[in-house]
């Protein structure tokens, strides 16, 4: 058995947990190089000790010390700060688990991306913020990108053994979110404890209100537009209220490819540890006939306008998407602040990317500037001086 | 373009006529061989006309001279006959689809495997009857086989790129047929008439009631344990009574990979001629809203034991799928003529396979003698002298 090296970046939050989850399952099989978090120095210090990782970096400079404490006489080397994130993702063991959320996470899956090995992708501004300069750099560099999103992990399985020039379309499931009966009138008063009541997947408050809203199917529209490049007349979204069928692919022939599987982010991850072979999961087995119906129905961007804005944002493409994002994360604050009605989320978004349409970034630091005014100048219209 | 040559056992039947509307549409991308045709010998000269075939064969010696009239001047060559046929189908071309009915394909299929190119298998019998005989001849020569029945293309196209070692479960759909929803009491009161009634597919008679009994799902549970060598505990069946999803592969991480499409069976035909590329078809794209729901439940083998007798009729092996089959198609003969009682085919197949174990096949004649032996005997439980 060959031993592989992995990385994770953002070992502490959930991708990184269920990655070393199934780490843990087949230990043998890996090598840890570096593992890093934002803050939570003793969590990464125990994680670090267990799988005798060679580096643990935190984010935040503040932790070091507790760090640096924990990992005393292990011979685990204890860092700090981006630089030594980016040191760590830049060591290019075989496999590094791009799984930052945020901003923050840029320039560290770029590091790793550039020294053309694998990358397991879960960090979504990389796509979406990044996505022509992330792009660029994965061919520059010959990486290969497996993206760990449930969906795109679909998409990714469903074209295996395919020809991208074969694809007719690529479709994108999404579950509705809490809100996909709600009529247009009710929707304007649906509150933050609303919203973040997922039907399927367990997850944070503001990705919450991004599936309520629509605008993280949006989001994922665009990461597609760049992972997929089979142009974006051959994108679309369907709703599919059981989160079943995680996304599909048809073919020009009338084929249509499809991925299913338990609402579990081990499945997409453990996807992408083995590809292109699979190994085991404790994943509840699909059992179909025990879920008995799956449903379908076109989306409706009227009560939704976000799937719209995100698709009218990819096909602008440059700075476009980044404004996208930033412009949506300010609403989606200011909505579970109680400072923005539900349906005036969208809006907002709407109205910065009318107000604000930078030029192309030609780099990170470019992305990450579009992104802070973008803030800035949302901010601005929803609380004026 | 490379122009590949392809031959179609069986051109005037229902493969063969979705087969050459396909290649008509990318005319230059194919050469054609030789055609072949049971007895309609003008339908053949007409289509070996249009395709400028190098010859055309008719199984009934009866129909030469009706066949070489029509060809007389044309250059195409005619011939009749079993050693014709076989002659054709050994003719090596690049693609060979063998779409002959019955046990009258098993010879010339074996000899297209056997020139060790691609054969695109639409006869049933080749895995159901000859099965171990046929597997060996593949591995012998080398030969592709591409399963062009719409489940096993299904499988097929979910384990691309994939490892067979890694499949947990390959489940085949079945439409439950006409029956699905009847109590068992009013099963054994099915017409014929009711039987070839199915719900999603146009198809002849017995295969019809072959759907209706479930032995259909049956003998395509023997062709999967041949194509598919995952072991027989991995394969099972599940009722999808609006046939959209085709048939799905599960790894052992938890995914599922499924094939959806139109009930027409130029997509899995398509597939076949363009693999692993794709080609465009005229049919309709899949629109999931429209559909709205797929279903899924258990079979259920009290009432329609089909299933069962055919997993263990794969399970015993040798001859005793050949069995199973003949006697099958003797009991849905006398269904059809109204000498049996529906809930009796399964039960009539049971009595012949208690009765007539012979030993395993070493040949294609040793197949084609049980194949006639079984008959015989059914014939005779059936109606005693």
């Amino acid at each position: 058995m060959t031993v592989r090296t992995i990385s994770v970046l953002g070992a502490t939050g959930s991708i990184g947990a269920s990655t070393l989850d199934l780490i843990r399952r087949d230990r043998a099989a890996w090598r840890v190089v570096a593992l890093t978090a934002n803050g939570n120095a003793l969590a990464l210090a125990q994680l670090a000790i267990e799988f005798a990782a060679e580096v643990a970096v935190v984010a935040e400079e503040t932790a070091l010390p507790a760090l640096r404490e924990a990992l005393a006489g292990t011979g685990i080397a204890a860092a700090a700060g981006e630089a030594a994130l980016i040191e760590a993702a830049a060591r290019g063991a075989d496999l590094t688990v791009a799984a930052i959320v945020g901003c923050a996470g840029l320039a560290p899956t770029m590091a790793a991306i550039e020294q053309g090995k694998t990358v397991a992708l879960a960090n979504k501004e990389a796509l979406v913020s990044a996505g022509e300069v992330m792009t660029a750099a994965v061919l520059r560099s010959g990486a290969t990108l497996l993206p760990v999103d449930s969906e795109h992990n679909a998409i990714f399985q469903c074209l295996a053994g395919n020809d991208m020039a074969d694809v007719r379309w690529i479709t994108l499931t999404a579950s509705g979110g809490p809100f996909r009966d709600w009529p247009l009138e009710r929707l304007a008063h649906a509150t933050p404890a609303e919203a973040v009541k997922h039907p399927n997947w367990s997850m944070g408050a503001k990705i919450s209100v991004d599936s309520a809203t629509m605008m993280n199917k949006g989001l994922e529209y665009i990461e597609a537009f760049h992972l997929f490049p089979v142009g974006i007349e051959r994108l679309r979204i369907i709703v599919h209220p059981q989160s079943v069928v995680h996304s599909m692919v048809e073919y020009r022939d009338g084929s249509t490819l499809a991925q299913l599987g338990p609402s579990d982010m081990r499945v997409p991850i453990a996807s992408a540890l083995a590809w292109p072979r699979r190994m085991d999961t404790p994943c509840a087995p699909l059992d179909l006939a025990a879920i008995g119906e799956l449903t379908f129905r076109a989306p409706d961007e009227v009560r939704f306008p976000a799937t719209r804005l995100a698709r009218e944002a990819a096909h602008a493409g440059g700075a476009i998407p980044a404004v996208l994002n930033a412009a949506n994360e300010v609403a989606v604050a200011a909505f579970l602040a109680g400072k923005l009605a539900f349906t005036s989320i969208a809006a907002q978004v709407e109205a910065s990317l009318g107000r604000y349409a930078p030029p192309a970034p030609a780099s990170l630091a470019d992305v990450i500037a579009v992104d802070a005014e973008a803030r800035a100048r949302t901010l601005e219209l929803l609380e004026p001086a």
